[in-house]
Parts: C-alpha cells; sequence; structure tokens
C-alpha cells in the first residue's frame, strides 16, 4: 500500500480524532528527549476511543504497517523516537480520568491522563499518587507504564509497576485484553500485565489503566548530610533504614553542589564542604520520631560517617533542600553532558562508582564526572560535562568509549545498563550486558506472540 | 523409554541427591493438601544442586519425561500433585539460605527453604519477612514464589511477587536464567522474572530467590470491632485507612466466632453479638496514634458501623484476639467443609457476598455457610459445613453445584476464581471465569516458549 493510500486510510479509521501530516507535527510528535535521532514519521494519528486503536492496529497488522506509541515523549532512551515512516499514535485527547472509587483507592485512566494530572486528582481527594520524578508535568500514564518509570520516591513506594491494578491493552494484532480486573489478589496463571509494564509499547498499546492511590505522607522532613566517602553513605543508610521508614535517599557530589549554588538561586546548606551529600526524607509522624533521627545522625557524626548536616524545620527550608538535588540535571544542562543511568545492587554502589570513575579519568583525566542519584535503590546518574576546549563531535566520540567501558563494569557487577530509562533505540545494542542471550531470545518470542507482524514500536528494545 | 529404563536414568543424574520408588514416598510426595486427586508419581527425585536440576530437565525434555515441582505440597488446588506417571522433583534437600546482605536487606535462598526457616532467620538479622499464612511451618519459598502466595499480611506488605528481588530459573529445556539479578530498578525489556512467580512451576523450575527483608513492624496493636453489616465494614475499612496504615484488616461471621468459642480455647472477645466481626492491626508507634485509632473507633459507633469492640493492650491479648481468626480454618475441618477462594475488589465484597448467600440458601436453605477472609484486599473464603444428615457423595455433589453458581457470579462481579491458591488442577475448567479465551490463548502461548514438550507440571493451570 502506497503511503498516501496509507494516510487516506487513516483517516477513515481515525474519525473521532484526528490525522496529522505537516512537517512541523512529524518532528514535534516523532521523537523524545534524546536528542540524537532525526525523526521522520509517516504520520501522526490521535485516536480517541478503544475501538478506534482496535481498528487501526487491525489495519496496520493486515498491511503492516509499523506504529510507534507517543505519551508525553519525556523518555530519554528513544522508545517513542519515530525515524522510520511509522505511524505515530498519540494518546493527548485519549486523557480523561474515566472513575474513582474511594474504598479501593484506585483511579481509571485513559493512557494520556498526565502524570501531574492524577497527583492532582489524587490530591483533591486527599490521596496520593506517590511515582514523582522530574516530568512529571508532561510525562504521561501509558507512557510511564510503557517504561516502569520510576523516580524519586521508589525506596518507599516502588515503580510504577506497584501502581498498576489492571491494564487494558491493546495487542499487535488488534485484540483487547482485560488484564488483572484490578484485583489486589488473583493467582489465575501468568500475570500478562507484567510484560506491558516496561514492554516500551513493543507489545501493544496500552489504552486503560486503574492505578491505585494511597494515603498521603505526612509532615515529611528533610535532612542533608555531608559525608566524606561512598562506603560512609551506605553506613548513613544502613543506620537509619534500621529505624526510620524513609521515602527519600538521594545523593550527590560536591562537584554537583558547587554548580548548583554558582547558578546562585540556591544557597550552600552549611559551610562545611564534603564530598558527597546525602539527603534523607522521612515522615516525621511526631517527637519521638525526630529524636530517634537526630539520635542516628549524632552516631553517625561519632562514627565519622558523616562530617555536617542540616534538617529542615519548615515546608519552605524543606523545598530548598530537595532543590540541591533537583535542580543538579537542569544547571550542568549547559555543558552539554554525556548522561547514563545505571544500576547496581545498593551494596556494590561504592565499588561501582570508584572504577568507573577510575577508568574514566585514566583515560580522560579533563572529564569531569558528576555524580547524582537515587542511591537508596542503586541508581547512580552518571553526568560527564565536555570541557571547553573540546568540540562537540569529539566528545561524543569520547564518550561512545565511556558506555562501552561502563557498560562493561555494569556487566562485572551484574548491574542494569538501563535503571529507569527503558532500552529503546539508545541501548538496545548494550543490552546484552545485563540481560544474557537465552533472555534475550526468550524476550524475542514472547514479542512474536503478541506482535507476530512487528509492528509494535518495530527496532526499540530488541531487533527482530 | 520404559519406566525401569527411565529410573534407572534418574538415579544416573540425580547422583548426589536421591531417588525414591517405594510406595509410602510415592503417596507422600505425589500430592498436596487437597485431597481428592489419587496420587501416583513414577518416582520421586531430590536433586541437591543446579546442575543436577539442569541435567534431569535436558534428560525429561529429551525423553519426554513429565516433572512437578515438589516444596512443602501445602496448596489448594493440586498444583503440586502428580496423579499420573509423573517425576516428582521434591526441593527438600536443597534448602539453605546461601547469602544474607544487611544493606541490601536480602537473603538468597535455595527454594526448598521454609517460609519460617526464612522468618527466623530474618528475625535473627533484627529483620522481617512479611509474607505469613497458616502453613508457613511447612510451605517452601519455591512453592511459595510458584504460587504467589498471599497471606494474612497483603494489606500492607503485599503479595510473595513483591518480595522476590531475583529469581533463578530452570526452563522447561534446561537452560539457567538469572532473572532481574536482585536490582532495585532494571528497565531493561520484558520482566521474566513475573511470569515465574505464581506460574505453579508449568514453565520450569525456581532453583535460586533472592528475597527481600524489611523493618519488623513495631509495637502491632489490634481492634477487634463487632460490626452489623458488610457494608459497615467498608466503612470502618475506608475511615480507618484515612488515618492509619494497617497492617491486616480481617473478618469473619458471627457463626465462625460461635464454632471456635464452643472449641473452648478461645473466649469470645466481647459479650455483644454481631453478625460480623473486623479485625484490624497497626503499629501502634506512638500515644498520638492510639488516640487516632481510638478516635476513628468513636466515629464508627456514633455512625452505627460498629456496635462494639476490644483494643489490644498486650501481646497475649493480641494473640487471643487473632486466634479468634486464625482458628476458624482449623476448627470448622470437622465439618469437612466445602472451601472456595475467591475475590473481588474491595467495594464489591458486600453485594458479591450477599449475592452468593442469596444463590446457595435458595437452592439448599440447609447448608450453613461460614464466611471469613482478608477482606482488606477483597480476598474471602467461602465455607459450606456438610449438614449432618447428608451423606459425603451427596454433599460433594450438591457442592458442584454451588462451584458454578459461585463462579458465575465471580465473573459477573469480574472477580478472580482463585485469589491466592493458584489453579493447579482443581479450578483448571473454571479459569475461563476470570481469564478470557483470548488471555488463555496467549498464556498457553507462553507456555509453549518455555516449556516447548510440555514436559513442566502438565496438565495444571491449563490443558496444551
Amino acid at each position: 500500500m502506497s503511503q498516501p493510500e496509507i494516510i487516506a486510510q487513516l483517516k477513515d479509521i481515525i474519525v473521532e480524532g484526528k490525522v496529522l501530516t505537516d512537517a512541523e507535527s512529524l518532528s514535534f510528535y516523532g521523537k523524545d528527549w534524546t536528542k540524537v535521532f532525526t525523526p521522520a514519521p509517516l504520520a501522526i494519528v490521535f485516536p480517541r476511543s478503544i475501538p478506534e486503536v482496535q481498528a487501526l492496529v487491525r489495519f496496520a497488522n493486515k498491511h503492516k504497517v509499523q506504529l510507534v506509541a507517543s505519551g508525553g515523549r519525556t523518555g530519554l532512551s528513544g522508545g517513542a523516537v519515530a525515524a522510520a515512516g511509522e505511524v505515530v499514535v498519540a494518546f493527548d485527547y485519549m486523557n480523561s480520568i474515566k472513575d474513582f472509587n474511594p474504598i479501593d483507592r484506585t483511579v481509571v485512566c485513559e493512557p494520556g491522563v498526565i502524570t501531574e494530572q492524577l497527583q492532582t486528582f489524587a490530591e483533591e481527594h486527599e490521596l496520593f499518587y506517590p511515582v514523582d520524578f522530574a516530568s512529571a508535568g508532561s510525562s504521561q500514564i501509558g507512557g510511564n507504564i510503557s517504561t516502569n518509570a520510576g523516580g524519586i520516591k521508589v525506596i518507599r513506594y516502588g515503580m510504577t509497576r506497584d501502581w498498576v491494578a489492571g491494564l487494558k491493552v491493546v495487542t499487535g494484532t488488534g485484540e483487547l485484553l482485560s488484564l488483572n480486573k484490578d484485583l489486589v489478589k488473583n493467582n489465575t496463571g501468568y500475570d500478562l500485565r507484567q510484560l506491558y509494564i516496561g514492554g516500551e509499547g513493543t507489545l501493544g498499546f496500552v489504552v486503560e489503566a486503574t492505578m491505585k492511590l494511597v494515603r498521603p505522607p505526612k509532615d515529611l522532613t528533610v535532612l542533608l548530610l555531608g559525608v566524606p566517602d561512598m562506603s560512609s553513605i551506605m553506613n548513613v543508610l544502613n543506620s537509619f533504614q534500621q529505624k526510620i521508614d524513609l521515602t527519600a535517599f538521594e545523593f550527590f557530589s560536591e562537584k554537583a553542589l558547587q554548580k548548583v549554588v554558582a547558578k546562585g538561586d540556591v544557597q550552600r546548606p552549611f559551610e562545611t564542604q564534603v564530598d558527597y551529600y546525602a539527603l534523607l526524607e522521612f515522615e516525621c509522624l511526631n517527637e519521638q520520631l525526630a529524636e530517634q533521627a537526630m539520635e542516628v545522625f549524632e552516631l553517625c557524626l561519632e562514627q565519622g560517617w558523616v562530617m555536617d548536616g542540616v534538617m529542615s524545620q519548615s515546608l519552605t527550608q524543606l523545598q530548598n533542600l530537595w532543590r540541591c538535588r533537583e535542580d543538579i540535571s537542569e544547571t550542568i544542562a549547559e555543558w552539554t553532558p554525556y548522561k547514563n543511568d545505571i544500576s547496581v545492587i545498593v551494596s556494590k554502589v561504592p565499588a561501582f562508582l570508584a572504577e568507573v570513575e577510575r577508568v574514566v579519568s585514566e583515560h580522560y583525566p579533563d572529564f569531569e564526572i558528576i555524580w547524582f542519584g537515587h542511591i537508596g535503590d542503586g541508581n547512580i546518574h552518571l553526568n560527564i560535562l565536555k570541557p571547553e576546549q573540546l568540540d562537540q563531535e569529539s566528545f561524543i566520540e569520547k564518550c561512545h568509549h565511556v558506555s562501552q567501558w561502563v557498560f562493561e563494569i555494569v556487566e562485572k557487577y551484574q548491574g542494569s545498563v538501563s535503571a529507569e530509562h527503558g532500552v529503546g533505540l539508545l541501548k538496545k545494542d548494550f543490552l546484552q550486558y545485563t540481560r544474557s542471550p537465552v533472555e534475550i531470545e526468550y524476550m524475542k518470542a514472547i514479542k512474536r506472540i503478541f506482535d507476530p507482524n512487528n509492528i509494535m514500536n518495530p527496532g526499540k528494545l530488541v531487533d527482530m
């Protein structure tokens, strides 16, 4: 079928929604936050209902038209990029909250519901949707599920996977599956819902999701601690976890803090300069807990695991302390940093970081490494700033080597080449550093079951 | 290959472990806690290492020898029954805790580790393994994972699924997969670990599992409340959940309590007789929380949702209150009750219960129905006592009709025909009341990937 014929057919199928083919839309909807791929979709379609999605997929399956799901396109692995004449299926018009059940504490969402929209809806009902991250203002629930989004509260609340009570999906042949029916307990065979969570749209489309909510956290309090080295951070984590349920445990380096402070919007939390900082958050439900936190803090001081620290006394102070951590990504953006989102088990973080640092600085002593991340769950963000004198092209080339070394170290430490951003196009060639060849073959076999004609986000995650 | 030849070969493969073929062992290891199937395995093998398991599966795959995984065999759906000349693979000798990581708070278990063994190990390290149920003293971790065991703390801690950091499995072709490598964050494609959790041994064997631990609960307190009707129970649940994180929310009927009290070991919690009872448990971390609980209790009294109640003041009293709920199953065993383990979403429980009661009592007015279960997660245990004058055979026949009606109501309410005990042999014919025909076809296709010769627990869950 010729391209004009496909577009004509799409307009017949997407009657309630719309179909766009102008250059601006193709460019806008054809890419995510990764900037290294050139968008080149054939068309953008905006379905408005599940039957429209099913009709679209049946048509695409029959004529081998490739489809790419598009949510908020805030991904960083090219999972939502359409660079090969695909039809982008944007869920922007399927963005309603369809139902709310206060006893089950569940919300039925169309896939285009924005994360923040769900968070706000929860707040209005005195509940809480706990998966939170920098792009919550534009990422969509369908995309969050397809990438199993994580973020800053994983240590307490887990990943998106933990908040999906039920899913409706359209498979690569256009079949509609209602998975798990929002049940808490349902042991009736393979939990197919789990394959679609984190499936990166390669098995079909998420067309509806029932998300769980929870009691909002109360009296959140932040402790920001200056820590001399990574192994002390582990001791700090361990000491606090024995006494207190943490809602966050983040870390960043002095170099990261310097950049943020230099920008002028955020003040140093305290005068002492230390190599690393740990940011702990917990619900300070009563005075006893505050006292316990202070006791652990003092123990950490005595042991030399902490050099200095501050505890938030107000919401404003809490927000300011959080900015030390949250402003890093935006602050260092001007150095067009090389970024890598990796993980190992928590206890291996110190050794892993040291080895990456050693290898990178051995080869490229002029590279400035900025570490930060969600250390409470083993997820660290490696950022390398481009040295001023180095041109962009040479920097990218050198960083290709860095990736190779980093992924080899990831493999050695049995870590993950993608902690929370998924595989997409960007990390597809490095998948074997985390998943064995046999596992990858099983993944391909599963893809063939749900998407026999390889029309759902082809070329992402694995090559068929 | 003849049966004697198979047995001879098994003895060659299982060199470190052992092979049993005596009648007593065949009978003992060929069944689980369901009593309706007659065990008839060919042999029982006890491997001692992962390579032995792999060699066994490769042999079985080549010669189409059917294998049934055996854990503690405490299941109630016939998932571990060997009634058709299968070789039972018992993991009793692979029962070591191999590693403990205090920072990651993880324990590496062989599949034969007993649930209680893990719980005790956790306690010894001032940690907590929160999946708990009546059979914890004999059920094994491998079996817990394969059935995604639930229990009495699901409302707070979730199912076994939530506590598996990593899995080693041997597929139906003898391949060893290391799934998820114990990582908290790992978004590198389809999470195959999830298929083996609750897979009932039909995709292969769990041969090692890294289980997560958590901070032990502190100062647990129980509230036992007399509640006039099911919709009041929902209001009670909702009122408490807004203020307090519950660790359990169980219910039982006055009829259930009467049986337990009549046995003489347990006293009535209070004099008032009410149709239903709710048992709430929470961490009473401080006086403020105790006051909040009392406030909600008083609100419930005022609203007429609660008629009477008692709060535990000591560990002994807590244990006694729990016995009102936990002794039910054993107490009613003498009536050889018909049992069904079903679930719906929490808010639908009252209507669902009423409809089941109505249908059953319409047809069999002499049947005594005993309800109890984990109402906080929608999981209810239906028990029907055999009327004294009715012979066992007629009772079983009539209960077949009951099952049919119950499952039709389950389907109408979009519930689960097996909330926590799995499908096995017992509920295989009723799977379509919860899973659609298309879903069941996808499940079969997945089974064919991991077990192409249908040697792993064949005939359980689905017929191939």
